[in-house]
């Protein structure tokens, strides 16, 4: 059957000349921010987190934050502000009373040494993307916006190195990039909103860091600014520079807790002159451990994605969302991407690959797509399903990074443990080829008696097996208890004690990343 | 010509389903640790760097290692201990008069712990191939080399994730990899002689950094002890961890100086089944960039080296070594290597570009091999320049990263400059794809008029520019007075403050990196 819809999909297939992510991937970023004041307070929800020592917002500072800014950069209208409170899932609501808006790296490091002599505490907000609750205020913080920030500073067109500032929307910089022969090496699902300084101060993931590597990889150089105001110059453009500590990556993945990332040097990969999807029915889980190796080495260095879905979860897409299956039913799912400079020879790999898989029974099914339309129809499918699983009601959500061999086995375990009355879905999804599992579970509302049965156990399962609490979605406000079971106590104290060296009065991005206690 | 010598080429090619490398690589570094009693001591050298305030070694200090180490693994007669306080070019010469060779990390851990408590200064040696003099001793210093800690620890052939000791030689490695059907993501000229944990110290660059990229995207975890005996565990073998600030980038690059490293996790690729070089003659140093350009494009994927020589580096290789030339006389030569998953494939896209290339204009002259005798030729000449300059009598050795329109212009910038009764050759050649120069000038002895002229002026031209000072090389004992020439001064404030956290008594690695006025 598949070689049958293969042959369909090859007639079809056209070399695909631009980047098509851009239309591919779904936005699951719907702006609720409409919703904000239905949030209850992050100081209520939690009431055991202790505002820290820090002067209160008074017109004086208003008044400073004036003389630095144009008035229309300060925002203190609290209906404007309370968008600015609130995160897109509606988790956590914080309760500053303004916002500010700067423009240049000056003007960030002006504010800084003001709210630092005046022990002011603020919040750093890029896109306001994040799922832990990083980028919102947890009491009245100042939170410096970088949205305006939004200055393309340089591409040069050999290297393919882009230089610009924090506050760019990731999507608008792929498409600068897609038009001049490049692309950014990064993709996610909020690319739409999400800010490049935001992703490289949570060193997000997405869906190609297999093909492409992490941001620790792709960033050549970075611009931040301290908590005194002191601008670090890392603006590095250069792939080899070995001269002193590779300071750079102390911002990389600190959640705006050691300084705010003002400007950004990427390497991006120039562009593929052909992208497939192929979207795969599976018996179970180790036929996708198998085909996941089978494509590693027979795809080789034209894989470019390899996510994989359970049943439950594709049903929330296709269930809830009522989008369209492009193949039968079956226990597990893959959609194989790859990306190259040659079309022709991708089919032919691509074909070979998925004709082994099923000549040893491994893929019961599957369809191939080199359009954008209908690569994009199945992007949707698996970008979907974060939407999909709102529509049942409360969503725990779990994002771990596990070893492939123990990969799914939680779903299992958790299905005998929790109780089948109560929750409605316990599924996986996630980018398989990084061993990162998205685990969610859901009931038809918020039930505390589920929630005693899934935490600690997820993360006690998780750190067990040597994995990661939170694969690439951060830490947070919502997972500084949980960051234990990932890091030793030593790697713990050493992060501290870098925090009050860089932080010492602690007024960048309180009470994230770090554990209360220390 | 070219099409005809390519039908050749062809006609003998098949696919090459080993990694090459092993053997490809010609070994640069000769073990010349014979002649260490000739070299001056570095404390009379360079007079003006003054011991620090450290202990004396002791019988009582000897006593106490000899209780956590076996004796044999104390190493004192002075003779032993001679070619453990030289570096391999001879540069710099130590007066260490003990070398300990832990085989586990608690030994590392209660060494430092001792020398800490003591006092003691200490420097850590892998395998001695460093350029810079950072591997040895500049006065007394305890060595602690981890050769001895060399245990592969294990290999997740789903992953590709290899977890081993500091101490394990990197060609090792590789040939342990390949058997397996991976490969490691770095190659170098001394990978017979150099080590992991060194290669992770100093986050060594090498030939394939455009493919493979930095070790800053490679390496996923790291264990180090920290100069206190305090081991942080960041041994995550996880492609993706976000939890808390991404410590192990600390001890990526910076040379000992913040800990030591004793085991690494790093993600290996695949081994690819087909690898091609192509050897080409050139006119310009614009040409060179076209060509790189138009190899990054077509090439795409499969580009796995892109390396430069001009004419007077190849020559120190056929003239002085003796090497033959595959091509005619040009005045700019390029080596382009492409490794992928299909030999026909990869064939067919190089001979595209290659005829392309040949039809503008700009490539004139070229040879392909794909068998591995042929290869390993290739290579020869292009790794042989560094020991062929040598044959000219003394080599003032530079290795700068510089944007790629200003690669090439200080070579005739410094012909114009030297004065030419007295320099022999002025060459450079290197890493084009990674905008890294291998600057060398040759004269028949040193001579100080020489280095007058080239210095401070080839880390001005550097920084002006916005290049690197040290590109792959890193900053060791011999460059601390040039690393402000690329880094700012709250770059350099930060890193001497990160420096004082981790080691208060500055007992790792001194006189290295930072400069001494910090």
């Amino acid at each position: 059957m598949l070689r049958q819809i293969l042959r369909r999909a090859v007639a079809r297939r056209a070399v695909v000349s631009t980047v098509i992510k851009n239309e591919a991937v779904r936005r699951i970023h719907c702006g609720r921010k409409c919703c904000s004041s239905k949030v209850e307070l992050t100081s209520v929800r939690y009431p055991g987190v202790k505002r820290g020592n820090y002067a209160q917002l008074s017109d004086k500072h208003v008044q400073h934050f004036q003389s630095i800014l144009p008035k229309e950069r300060v925002i203190t209208d609290l209906s404007d502000v309370e968008s600015y409170n609130v995160d897109w899932l509606g988790m956590v609501r914080g309760a500053s009373q303004v916002v500010l808006k700067p423009k240049t790296t000056e003007e960030v490091s002006a504010i800084l040494k003001y709210c630092n002599a005046e022990n002011l505490a603020v919040c750093p907000q890029g896109g306001n993307t994040g799922l832990v609750g990083g980028s919102v205020p947890v009491f009245d913080e100042v939170i410096i916006s970088t949205s305006l920030m939004n200055k393309i500073i340089s591409l040069d067109d050999l290297s393919g190195v882009l230089i610009c500032q924090a506050g760019c929307i990731l999507e608008n910089l792929d498409s600068y990039l897609s038009d001049r022969g490049f692309m950014m090496p990064l993709d996610l699902g909020a690319k739409g909103t999400c800010q490049i300084g935001g992703n490289v101060s949570t060193n997000a993931g997405g869906i190609r860091l297999i093909r492409y590597g992490s941001l620790q990889g792709s960033v050549l150089g970075i611009e931040a600014v301290k908590a005194d105001g002191e601008i670090i110059d890392c603006l590095s453009s250069l792939k080899k520079d070995n001269t002193g500590f590779h300071l750079k990556h102390l911002f990389i993945g600190s959640e705006g807790t050691l300084g705010i990332v003002t400007k950004v040097a990427v390497h991006c990969p120039p562009s593929p002159k052909a992208v497939n999807v192929a979207f795969l029915g599976l018996e179970k889980f180790d036929d996708v451990l198998h085909t996941y190796r089978d494509a590693r080495h027979g795809l080789g260095e034209i894989l470019s994605s390899c996510e994989m879905m359970d049943a439950l979860s594709l049903d929330a897409a296709t269930t809830n969302l009522k989008l369209q299956r492009p193949i039968g039913e079956f226990p597990f799912y893959m959609l194989i991407e790859t990306s190259g400079s040659n079309g022709a020879h991708d089919e032919e790999k691509l074909n070979k690959f998925l004709e082994a898989s099923m000549a040893n029974g491994v893929v019961l099914d599957g369809t191939v797509a080199s359009e954008p339309s209908r690569i994009k129809l199945m992007w949707n499918l698996r970008e979907g399903i974060t939407e999909g699983l709102l529509h049942d009601g409360y969503v725990y959500k779990y994002d771990i990074s596990l070893p492939h061999a123990s990969f799914y086995a939680i779903i299992p375990e958790l299905q005998t443990r929790l109780p089948k009355d109560k929750v409605g879905r316990i599924c996986g999804y996630g980018h398989v080829g990084d061993g990162n599992l998205h685990l969610n579970i859901t009931s038809p509302e918020f039930d505390h008696s589920i929630l005693d049965i899934i935490e600690p156990f997820v993360f006690e399962w998780t750190s067990k097996l040597k994995g990661s609490v939170s694969a690439e979605h951060g830490i947070g406000f919502k997972k500084t208890q949980y960051i234990h079971y990932s890091k030793s106590k030593s790697s713990l104290d050493l992060m501290v004690n870098i925090k009050k060296l860089m932080d010492p009065k602690g007024i960048l991005n309180p009470y994230k990343v770090l554990p209360a206690q220390h």
